[in-house]
């Protein structure tokens, strides 16, 4: 894996970067690349002109543009950073318009479905940075959101080993670790770190009533706090992960019905065993 | 409701108020009363003349003692800070050695068995105050910990309504509002609220595999905080709840089946309708 220090390059790594969905994760991409001058000229692609002239003026791109066919045809790299369901689709759009050896990529936290959607388009390699917050849009974008995050890079066995190793640039140079996996692997791995997390927080907030409002502590809120992630997005996730997450469901069933068990015995030795299993793994994520 | 403004005190409201455990707690209403001259003299119950001396050292207590008998002789309000299932055991012992109008509480999560246990000593009404943080011990301790947080007083028919007057005032003075609520309740809300949540932490936290581990972000951080809380306390609290405890995994589980069935079904509107749900509910712990 790389280390983790900061790289330095002396000049632009790429000419014109175009980053379609200039939201939490394409505004802070965006501004890590202009912050760092890793590229000379940054294109932010969306649907509301308006939305665009705010990342403009927020300093996050150079240029705002509606058209994605138009953007295509000047870009060098592309990353797409809309929500997962609508990846695909825009990078077969893009792919027409593109001049040959431009690095297409995404930001999606499914990667399965999206890689086999556009296996045959030259130039494309899935990735994922896992960065994030639980505040949304440009507005809490930032340039150090990927300092030292994870950012998992998906190819297939067809993908060009040059672009590859542009791909695994890009990101380190926003201050990610990088790591490959295959799509199904990584799939697999989010669906558990990611996917059923937020369904499970999403799950226990749901069971609060009205009136028991006032009787949360800063466990209950710690514990749920990503519930209130936009369900639009989640619902995409979810559902482009959907055999996955039900494998994740089925796990924590299974040490759902372990506390149930012990409980209703009133086994303490084995209320403690369970309890220690989950401290071990939440404390070994601390100092990493 | 009270309300929240801090309330002024011209003079100590206790002479003599001893607290049995220091840890996170103890040590912090300890502190709390010792900032703001609410009581006259603090006293410390440990069983460790060390970690006594070291909290007289921080300033947290005025004096420390091992004796729980002789620190009952010279109480005038007596605060059980133990673990819930020590708790019951030290009021009885209290209770023998302290002079007539002494009050005694506890601040135990659990209260049902606490209250039964002792529903025969005079002077005794439980309470919660619902404070805490994922730091343990009396280094964690602060004075500011119940600033404007809920604690749940559960007093019994037979509780005298000056006593019960006067455990208000006193959680009022540290900062924290005041509710009134039957044992019972109590345990039934707060299964919901902090047992299960607590729980189902765990739980998310033990599906975590070794490999999985630099494959998470903040939201698995979040969601599974309290999973590094002391399992040898949390194994007290769920053992002494284990019936409501159960009923909210039996409330969690209906939603996590809810999931499933959508998310096998590919019924993109069921799953977003869960998610909205969830979302509200977090939603509504802002700004409250």
């Amino acid at each position: 894996m790389p280390a983790m220090s900061e790289p330095s390059f002396s000049a632009p790594l790429e000419e014109t970067v175009v980053i379609i969905g200039v939201g939490l994760i394409g505004g802070s991409l965006a501004a890590a690349l202009r912050q760092r001058k890793l590229a000379r000229r940054v294109i932010g692609v969306g649907r509301d002109a308006g939305r665009l002239e705010q990342a403009r003026t927020l300093g996050l791109i150079d240029l705002g543009l509606t058209d994605l066919a138009e953007a295509a045809s000047m870009a060098d790299v592309m990353v797409f950073c809309t929500p997962v369901d609508r990846v695909a689709e825009g990078v077969r759009i893009a792919a027409a318009h593109v001049h040959p050896g431009t690095l297409l990529t995404d930001a999606g936290s499914v990667k399965q479905p999206i890689c086999e959607a556009v296996a045959d388009v030259p130039g494309f390699i899935g990735s994922h940075p896992i960065a994030g917050s639980h505040r949304q849009g440009m507005d809490a974008a930032n340039s150090e959101l990927f300092d030292g995050r994870m950012c998992v890079l998906t190819p297939l066995p067809s993908s060009e080993a040059a672009q590859l190793q542009r791909l695994d640039r890009l990101w380190r140079s926003v201050g990610m670790r990088t790591v490959q996996m295959s799509p199904s692997d990584h799939d697999q791995a989010l669906a558990m770190t990611s996917h059923l997390p937020h369904l499970v927080a999403s799950a226990l907030a749901g069971t609060l009533s009205p009136q028991n409002r006032l009787l949360t502590g800063t466990g209950f809120r710690d514990s749920t706090r990503i519930a209130a992630g936009d369900p639009e997005l989640w619902c995409g996730i979810l559902l482009q992960n959907a055999e996955q997450v039900c494998a994740g469901i089925e796990a924590i069933r299974g040490r759902l019905d372990s506390f149930q068990a012990a409980l209703s015995a009133g086994d303490a030795a084995a209320v403690r065993q369970l309890l220690v299993e989950g401290k071990q793994n939440r404390d070994s994520l601390e100092n990493m």
